[in-house]
């Protein structure tokens, strides 16, 4: 193993706390890591790549929140079946010639949230990148047997929830292409530098069986949306004036509707209740908001302004255009 | 999510039987995949890149064989610790240009040998790649409570055994640079283009409590030694001439004894055992052969012609040179 890969494993290892020790029995240093998940629980498991050029661009995006971003992808995944991260693991591809600082900084990004997570860092794989920076995530999580909130179970008179405000993350990457990085101040567009997976709602709505179907918001409303519709074999309505829109930029300003139905990497949680159940306003600080109803009908309809639409699942797009 | 990815998807769903339902609550087609794990195990998970340019060439490999080689790097790790595959994972990212064919034939490789360990695909990522194929395979395994076979519980006067021959994947790789692919043939060199994780050997050594620490040969012997004489705090005295060497090549020659101490990727296992344990010559059909003896003087040192020399860890080159 070369010198640098075997020095960053090193690092890893040791800036790893040994958090959660009952559940990770053997983290970096062996052929597998192992892991014991508690006898009641099922076991979660994640994969989603990060990658340089199409998830990010490092002319863009700072080592730091790269790092932070790839792991919320993997977080957000277990917000979204309401369970608890047991342990990540990271593949990781490094061009022979990328700065050591830009690899620790990305670490820093990751671990600082991992830390923020109480989810340790138990192993993965170092390999050369004949081309960019090339990571993938993985995550174990642990839900109650039985108790995975599932895409494919939601109801046809179910009303759609979602958390937080939506399209932030695409207004950053709109910004970002149009002006030079450095006129995109990270704190104006917090959602897409600085995004929080909202592990602790996906929790709070399993505990407490509020939501019929869950999913987290990466793709973009208008495709995530389309997963549930597809699993649980419903269609949707949603009403355009109630979608919650975020406010980005200087000065201010609140996204265009369009961002919000198809813009990804929000990382909030869209669910789905039946009518019965109470669904608060806020959930541990974050707005909750319902913005359509699940119909038997298959297909997705927009009403905007009294005019019905088809809705076209237009998500996913991250760089091309 | 564009269409060809979709297709990808579905077709992968449709392809997977539904082995194990049992363990795999839900498969693919969710934010992350549920797996019930049986509650008197541990469970493993290891994830390996396979990366064009740096673990395989399209014009030397055909799809198959990198699909094949790609679930290999997996279940060889499970194998290494004594455990039973439950699920695979793959993140794959594709260029655009990339033939639909190649893909199709890649997943039969995969997907192939995946049926004959009886392990489902359960899940991963697909995304897109500026720059050749990405596949990033991770594996989920079982293992009894505290049963894993780690690298780091080898003493001091255990000997080491080798499963099978060693040298062969790089013999493969060396007459692929020297000579045009084609006039390599697969079955002049089947650990390399056929490569069969260990996983039946592995447990048996568990099961049978013979070894007292193990590691799959994927990054080279003197590499892969080192990492349990490092785990496990001792030394090592290698036998050069007791290192079981392939035969490969037409005419069919023994290879050179540098390609079966540093050669990566021949998937054979490598474990110690007590002086008390009697291992058979063969186990489950394939060869194993004492190559050596652990010490308590740090170390590595290998024996050829009777002049010791310091054996340096020189595995893991891939295609650097």
């Amino acid at each position: 193993m070369p010198l640098a890969e075997k020095a960053l494993i090193e690092r890893i290892r040791k800036s790893v706390k040994r958090v959660r020790a009952t559940q990770v029995v053997r983290g970096i240093g062996d052929d597998c890591a192992v892991l014991r998940v508690p006898r009641t629980d099922d076991t979660l498991v994640t994969t989603d790549f990060t990658l340089e050029g199409v998830h990010f661009r490092r002319k863009w995006h700072a080592p730091e929140i790269v790092g932070r971003r790839c792991l919320t992808r993997g977080l957000s995944d277990i917000a979204a079946m309401g369970g608890k991260p047991v342990a990540a693991f990271l593949s990781l591809a490094l061009p022979r010639n990328l700065p050591q600082r830009w690899v620790d900084r990305f670490m820093n990004g990751l671990l600082e949230l991992a830390a923020e997570f109480d989810v340790p860092l138990a192993g993965g794989d170092i390999a050369q990148s004949t081309a960019g920076v090339l990571a993938d995530i993985i995550l174990i999580g642990s839900v109650p047997k039985g108790g995975a909130i599932l895409r494919s179970s939601a109801r046809a008179g179910d009303l759609v929830y979602v958390t937080g405000e939506l399209g932030g993350a695409a207004a950053a990457l709109d910004a970002l292409r149009k002006r030079s990085a450095g006129k995109v101040r990270a704190s104006d567009y917090t959602r897409h530098f600085h995004p929080t997976p909202r592990v602790a709602i996906g929790q709070f709505l399993r505990l407490k069986k509020l939501a019929s179907a869950m999913i987290d918001l990466s793709d973009g409303l208008s495709t995530d949306l389309r997963h549930i519709c597809d699993e649980s074999r419903v269609g949707a309505t949603i009403t355009g004036a109630a979608v919650p829109r975020a406010i980005v930029g200087r000065p201010a300003r609140q996204v265009e509707l369009t961002a919000a139905l198809h813009g990804g990497e929000d990382y909030e949680l869209l669910f789905t209740a039946s009518k019965t159940k109470r669904i608060p306003d806020r959930i541990l600080g974050v707005r909750v908001t319902p913005i359509g109803e699940l119909t038997r009908r298959k297909g997705m309809v927009l009403v905007n302004d009294g005019v019905r639409c088809k809705l076209e699942p237009r998500g996913w797009e991250h760089f091309r255009h």
